[in-house]
């Protein structure tokens, strides 16, 4: 039985998760907050990958008054020995009484284990408080664990009558600062940034995290399917690039070096069959997830942002809309077939509608998109 | 001094003006409390034109009670004689000791002259309690008295990519039945509903109010500069219907005779001499508003309405949002010259966001536009 007590506390462990929204990635977002006669003896939030995890962070504040304890962790604590050794033995060594836990690790080599080694050792265990706002901490994490594929968030600014900007190519600005500096903790949230090599040749954009504090930057992420990239553009000034074009593409020793130097990585991947002009998204977004990219930022123009909304390969749309009308201008989302009929039409949910200044911003997911069966459907 | 308890009486006030809302016109929405001892003893709205004003109802129900009471009215008694004898005068008869007045009636012909003989009567007066809200209640009012012309409020329902319509022009439906039924309310409350030749021939649809109770329908207005129409339209159905057309137009004795036994009456109007191709929309709502017109409500395509919004000529902006990416169709606003950076761009405010079911519904207004300076400012 779930009361409202475990809520609360519960709540506060999913307080400690968000310390690591912007650095736990690849590893997935956990709190952890340990109680003993009503009062919080030990909290923890797992910040970087590689450093102890949320529970051995709280379990080492508590100290000996473990024992007997309750703990309420976001995520199932690991049975598995990785960068660090496994919760469940530090759990059941400090003899705590009850573990709470809001969701399973989706890691196959977790999923539900780490949850049999405690009971096992004689923990009384309750699951499921508070679900649906853990799994909303870690949508990329499940995405990745269990569909192989990043959670693809695409960022747009658009006027009211849907343009991204003139037609001359001028965005700057459709929508005002506050907006703008919001869009920067969407990109720190992220493993990785997209874009494509339309968006660096009109734009020269850094894409990096400005206005925010942030302990890394995403890995960027370029779709330059004829590799037609300038190694001066200002996207290649800093941290890593990982750049994909086609197998077609082809490169001299002295471009190769010229790579090396400045970090960018040259991934070759095949074109996708039913549009011979694109590179395979999909496939993309399978060997990000393998690099571990848990939520991808696709901040890119009409072609490419309109091939993923074609390609039905976008989990979430992060639209900040400016109170005005331009008339004419470049698309939001340009796609190569026309819908027949409404009913046809890529079909959403307003998932969060605020004002941030004076403009909007909009969350939208596909129509129909549930938490909980997202996270408990058998991918396979 | 404005006391918490003058705003609570007033507004009771404004929502007895409220049962106006689709009715009172061309006159403005008026409602009024009468109060004795802290209690309401009589209470009016302002119904239909011609009928009894909002505080004649009021006194009425007080009786010889009246004697002593305050008088809270959203709009300034009238001291002329139109359609019924001045409220001025049984406002002073009945020997009520306090008026209190949210806003001054526009209207030229009295313009704070019913405050000035309630002053002048002995009465004492109170101004500018919930000013505002009364004036938002009255903008089509207030529009065409100090502006001689309607206001405008567009209404579109578009998907998020900004499209009304595929390039088939198939638009039924973008939004699904609640935001379709609101879309009624807001025809209820105007005095017309203006429409395009364009969308005629493509939906053929009735343009009256339909899902909501209301005592009369809109009279309808049609943009033809060329005379094109054909009446057997749905939209000549019932009512009464004005058309405007060029200078240039002609039609035979058949035709006169057909469009006056369908009650239509065929207005010409000159070119813009801007665009010779449209009507002088500016022309077009001053004939409207001589003829009574406070709130025009434009349900139009791309073509009229990117006419009005490059003119200039919307007051408001209702626009119902789906949900759906349409990648291709038929734009909210069609306009003939391009915006030439995006300082030029038309800049609005969110005045309104609420979720409708599945929908949004956006409220915008001119960014900038303030109700007191709308009110107040000296338009000559």
């Amino acid at each position: 039985m779930i009361i409202n007590q475990d809520r609360e506390f519960m709540r506060q462990a999913i307080k400690m998760a968000t310390k690591g929204v912007f650095s736990a990635s690849p590893n997935p977002r956990v709190g952890c907050v340990i109680v003993k006669d009503s009062k919080v003896i030990g909290k923890g939030g797992h910040i970087t990958a590689g450093k102890e995890h949320a529970e051995i962070i709280a379990l080492k504040e508590a100290g000996l008054d473990a024992e007997g304890s309750s703990v309420y962790t976001t995520l199932e604590p690991c049975n598995t020995s990785g960068k660090t050794p496994p919760c469940t033995h530090s759990l059941i060594n400090a003899k705590v009484s009850r573990v709470i836990v809001a969701m399973k690790d989706p890691n196959p080599n977790v999923n539900g284990g780490g949850i049999s080694d405690l009971i096992k050792a004689g923990i009384s265990v309750t699951y499921g408080v508070l679900e649906v706002e853990a799994i909303n901490l870690n949508l990329g994490f499940i995405k990745r664990m269990k569909y192989g594929q990043p959670w693809v968030r695409a960022k747009v600014a658009m006027s009211m009558d849907g343009f991204i900007a003139l037609l001359s190519g001028d965005s700057k600005w459709i929508t005002r600062q506050q907006a703008r500096k919001d869009g920067h903790k969407w990109r720190a949230r992220s493993c990785m940034i997209m874009t494509g090599i339309g968006t660096l040749r009109k734009d020269n954009p850094q894409l990096n995290v400005r206005s925010v504090k942030t302990s890394r930057q995403p890995t960027k992420v370029l779709i330059d399917s004829k590799l037609e990239l300038d190694i001066n553009y200002s996207f290649f000034d800093s941290s890593q690039t990982i750049v994909f074009t086609s197998v077609h593409s082809n490169y001299d020793d002295n471009q190769k070096k010229q790579f090396k130097d400045k970090n960018i990585e040259i991934l070759k991947i095949s074109c996708n069959p039913k549009f011979p002009n694109h590179l395979d998204l999909r496939g993309v977004l399978k060997e990000l997830a393998a690099r571990g990219c848990n939520e991808l930022h696709l901040e890119a123009g009409a072609k490419l942002s309109g091939s993923f909304m074609q390609e039905n390969l976008i989990d979430e749309c992060l639209i900040y809309v400016a109170p005005i009308f331009l008339g004419k201008g470049l698309p939001v989302f340009q796609v190569t077939e026309s819908v027949k009929s409404l009913f046809d039409a890529s079909k959403w949910a307003f998932s969060e509608v605020v004002k941030l200044g004076d403009d909007l911003r909009i969350i939208l997911r596909p129509c129909g998109f549930d938490p909980l069966g997202f996270f408990h459907k058998d991918s396979n």
